[in-house]
């Protein structure tokens, strides 16, 4: 069986990716840079891809900051949106962009004839994100299968998000199960110069937490 | 209103344009290239995206070419396949083409606030693309109401498509009710070194079909 994999080079995706490959999948890992990424998470999703023993590791460049729309491609023009809950979305969310990774990784998919499609996911610790939710990964699924030549043969082709019901602590756990080396990855949306964590932004936050809930180090900070 | 419209420079994006600039629509145009593009065909959606008085047009590259997989992005490995009633899927066909592509514009549709989005696909005379079916269009406008937050603050996005049940014929007739000037397109797969369409190819001969039944002749024969 074979799976394409969004690979970010951050925690969430190398679990994930790390999760469908225990149940047989052979993984073919896709990384997509649209404008915001820093080539430190380039590095780290490649250190990643290595370390999982992916059959092939693609780098597409999809310019998301043409459209403007977010601070993570840093566009100061956004209109005021609001959480699921009423409060505001995160201001690094980017529009559109788990529609635009999943018709990627989809295109490769019906190349390559994957059964499967991972995505990382998490609807508990992100639920600002609308495109994080079970219901959009379920529509998507649908889009699947109407779009490609696998469907209309009657091939299912499966969208996988292993990490969906998880809290970031049990994700970090099942990482360790997993024997992954958190140290590869990348998860600071802004780092110092010298590469480290800045230790205040969401990403850092939410993964300190994870670390914490679990009850280890995170091997990320211990390496300095 | 807004809408943001995908637009090829051939003649079915053109027209699917005009149609709902007609209904109201201010125009975002959105251009893909995706590996297979001539510079031609970019010439081609760029004097088109003048001819509309479109208020942006942005030129996207996404090199789907990384991923093989069609004759037109010049992969020759691809599995066999077969159209709906059995026979062979167009070798022009490209892995999930209209997925990324919609789910490009949805990225910019939620940055502009668009309430549409347009795609000029046609149900009856390019049946083999499992990606023009009505049922296939529906799925997508599902997942951008779930994917977006103008889906959870309840604005619907509509994925117009209002070439899907016409003939060829009856699309050059609604573009010349409409006044446009074919004369602007390039729809040839293998136009010549100089630029005149070969004539023998798919899309000419689809065009051919659709000025004729028309009654009208092809300006871009007569302009040579």
């Amino acid at each position: 069986m074979k799976a394409v994999v969004l690979l970010s080079g951050g925690l969430d995706s190398y679990t994930a990716a790390a999760a469908v490959r225990r149940d047989g999948y052979e993984l073919f890992a896709l990384t997509i840079r649209y404008g915001q990424v820093h080539a430190r998470e380039v590095d780290a999703a490649r250190r990643v891809a290595a370390a999982l023993g992916v059959r092939r590791h693609v780098e597409l460049d999809v310019d998301l900051a043409t459209f403007g729309g977010s601070s993570l491609v840093g566009d100061g023009d956004i209109p005021v949106a609001r959480r699921l809950d009423g409060s505001e979305i995160p201001s690094t969310y980017v529009p559109a962009r788990n529609t635009v990774f999943l018709s990627l990784a989809l295109a490769w998919a019906e190349v390559t004839g994957a059964e499967a499609i991972v995505i990382g996911v998490n609807a508990l610790d992100y639920s600002g994100y609308p495109d994080c939710r079970p219901e959009y990964l379920e529509a998507f699924e649908r889009v699947a299968a109407l779009a490609t030549r696998a469907g209309v043969e009657g091939r299912r082709l499966r969208i996988l998000a292993p990490l969906l019901h998880l809290t970031k602590a049990q994700i970090v756990a099942l990482g360790l199960e997993l024997g992954l080396d958190y140290g590869l990855t990348h998860s600071c949306y802004k780092p110092a110069p010298d590469g480290r964590p800045c230790g205040v932004c969401d990403s850092c936050r939410l993964r300190a937490k994870g670390f914490a809930e679990a009850g280890v180090d995170d091997p990320l900070l211990a390496a300095g």
